[in-house]
């Protein structure tokens, strides 16, 4: 029998998750901050909680996805936090992408209460959170991973169990600095290719299918040479994601050289307003170095 | 009716290509700098001419598959070299990866003794060349690739033409500069994992067929985990197509930020005597830089 | 008439200051969260205050001297801060080296009480502060400045009053800025002259004088060729300042591309044990990389 | 008694360095590319030479100021090259600014023949040229020095005999990656305090005598305020020099992580259309990157 349910922030991603937890038809009691958003979710079935904590008070398992580590440090043990509503038995998952060590500490102040929590950050962006389709890395126990498959599976359709909590987020992190590398490259070779006087499409399409190959270059390639902008993932977000890596790295000592550069573009391009287009305008900082564009197709 | 048909360098590529010419039973004639190496040719059916000019007088089309430009510029122009054989209508396709200007400047020379040139560089590895798998990225008149044709799909399985003379090396830069760009971003991932305590097989495994995935990460990352340091690539190739890139970027004035500072982390790796081992062994670098190493599965 | 005065903090640096303000015959009161510390000081002729709140009820100018932002914060603002002691028309005058946002932060909440502030960071390292010849570089009110002066010249030698409120700790930070950018040139300098077999000390004297001079090369170089690795100023002390220069560069969105790179190599050698090792030890950094070791003399 | 001497090369260095030695009463004989350019030099008292190897016939010792390594492999080897006029015993002194290894090659060239010579780079631009106050760094036999001292001291002001063939050109390698790494270091520090909306004057000469002084930071600092790019020494010659010291590193297997950066900003500066301007324009790279300028005086 399925346990009854909290949804926890229904922003741009969580928005989608939330209803697709609530077309599978599980129990679903839903919070936000700014609370006009609820109705929509009320009107297709589900419950309005006043709070996190009358949320957590009502429910058996609850999500959250909110933005940042202070968001999530709000919602769980702020005022009216969910703590609060939380007793022993009870399990939470934090689908935001946090801090791992806050995650930690969150996760051990849970425990003190006798809560059960996985961290469970997400990639697919808000298209794999409308359609389902999202990866879900997760940090945590098993046995608490086998209680809320049912309702991950609404949500996602890669759930890979990858650690002990806060590992969820450090694979997030791994993800992202991967993203934003192979974003380095393909912007770096595509201004090579621009003036090598290349067509670039027959360019990307000779190399993308080889050893070259990479789901940003496929994907984002074609974007920046018909100069779109439209994001996937944007600047802002993928800005704050990588510094929770290099704020990780810097804790563990970790060097991490190329990320740190790309940072450094990225942030300027959001002080330059950019902060809104997807994350492949990368390609605009080293344009504003060269002096030149990537011509559109 | 086939042409006859020469090829000039039997290394660790040339090698395999012609034996699939020779396999798919065209008039084939060999040459190489150290001549013992052409017995084996002879006696799979080929000739073996003394000279490039004395292959290139036997024969219609001279395929080339040498290692660096200065090998091209002998082959084609030095003493005893094709040019002095090469006569009007004839073509010559060069699989080696050299300068994209210097293939300019060659193309040009020979085009004044009437002579048709294809750039034809090649990505797969000596793999991809001994099973005729190979893509080839071609620079030149669409016309020479067609006649060339049924001897480059003895040799490739992707045959693109990507432009005019040049383009073609250009293209196999482009491709070089993602590779490595791709592997620097892998290794940053793979050692900020290791510092996290991740499982690296997991994590890798939760994000290789996502936003983050790439070639080098699918096929690279579980060898880097493994310590296998074997090459599909070496370093020393490596080393040098990039310096052809460097070469050229500097040459074109555009700024190829990310891929100076993996070259000169490849240099230093062939400097301490890495050279022989595969390019992705540039995790080496990261590790002595951090002082930690990526522990074996 | 002097004015008493207060000092907080008795490290390596907050020592030879507050010695040098007794020395000068001031009436000073000292606190120190490890009270031992103070007795020399009471020996010399100074007043020991229970708590930073009693010696600001005690004296008219309160000087701060302690390692990072929360320490200010909490010698301020914390339970028995200075804070507590303070009433309209008192001055604080904070020596260490913490973030500009957060110096403005502290004297607006000063402010509101209508105690005067000064932020006052040095530079010169515990030698500096012993011998009473540090540079001073100051953020507030002109007469406010005027009002400390007399304290200030029986620290430092150079007082420069640099702007307003958190201007201090700005000039601060680029004056760290500059100090590891050229330490990082003259590494990668003396690398280089090593890997070219030059003798290091002669290529150091025939170019110091000129173009290519600075105050690291000509003090931190020798050093290096000597391999003494005896800090003027530890890797652990340079670390935390550049942090707070990138964290500041992050808040106001410019990029640091040297000063990031340079951190990650200081980051890395402290994981590695070397933190309390000079600064100029980021040499080790390019040795690891580069995989030899400049020669000692 | 004194030798006779040749000088080839007037350029912007040559001329003046020529001069000097006229001045000074020495028996000159010049000769120049464009041989308009003597007109003046032999209304100055000086001879003029028909050729390289005309000079060399004519005089004991000959002194060469050209550009680049094939300026100086064409003046010495080329067709009526210095070469053909140059028997045993006589001394060549190569003043221009190439490669270390090629100078090697060079000096091997000339011993076989018997002639003597030392590399003898300077650095201190037209202006100490022109006033005779260049720094001189010597690689070669002590006893060739004494032997060219009068004239030297003609010429510069700091005569250094750093090394053996080829140490000459090594150190003024090194002394041009100081040069741009402090101005890089400067560039990043002004960028830095302009955004923190300091008084850019009052923050430079807040630091520049202590730790994070540099000659470049006093001196192209101001100019950088001034937003004042004529050139001490301009990007076309920096980036030139900046080339030869990134193949001598890459020959070497040294890596050169920042030299490589600022290198590639150059490169693009220059492609920009500002070779012309002076080497402190590196700030325009950063500027373009972060979407703000400093703001001028």
């Amino acid at each position: 029998m399925a346990e009854k349910i909290g949804f926890l922030g229904l922003g741009i991603m969580g928005r989608g998750m939330a209803r697709n937890l609530i077309k599978a038809g599980f129990d679903v009691t839903v919070w936000n901050r700014t609370p006009a958003r609820t109705d929509e979710f009320v009107a297709a079935g589900a419950r309005a909680g006043e709070s996190p904590a009358a949320v957590a008070r009502a429910c058996d398992i609850v999500f959250v996805c909110v933005s940042d580590t202070p968001d999530v440090e709000a919602v769980l043990f702020g005022e009216q936090g969910a703590a609060a509503g939380l007793s022993a038995g009870k399990l939470v998952v934090d689908h935001s992408t946090i801090s791992p060590q806050a995650t930690r500490a969150f996760a051990e102040k849970l425990s003190a209460l006798g809560v059960r929590f996985l961290d469970a950050p997400v990639s697919g962006g808000s298209e794999g959170a409308a359609k389902g389709t999202l990866s879900i890395m997760i940090g945590g126990a098993a046995e608490d991973i086998e209680r809320a498959r049912p309702y991950l599976q609404a949500m996602g359709k890669t759930i890979t169990h990858v650690g002990e909590q806060g590992a969820g987020q450090m694979v997030k992190l791994v993800n992202q600095i991967l993203v934003v590398g192979n974003m380095l490259a393909a912007a770096e070779a595509l201004l090579f290719a621009q003036a090598g006087g290349l067509d670039l499409s027959k360019a990307l399409s000779a190399v993308a299918g080889g050893a070259a190959g990479s789901w940003m270059l496929s994907n984002r390639g074609p974007q920046v040479i018909a100069r779109d902008w439209r994001p996937g993932f944007t600047i802002d977000l993928q800005q704050k994601d990588l510094r929770l890596a290099l704020r990780a790295g810097d804790e563990m000592g970790v060097p991490l050289v190329a990320t740190s550069l790309i940072y450094n573009l990225y942030r300027t391009l959001q002080q330059q307003g950019l902060g809104s287009e997807g994350n492949h305008a990368l390609v605009k900082a080293l344009e504003h170095l060269a002096g030149f564009e990537i011509k559109g197709a």
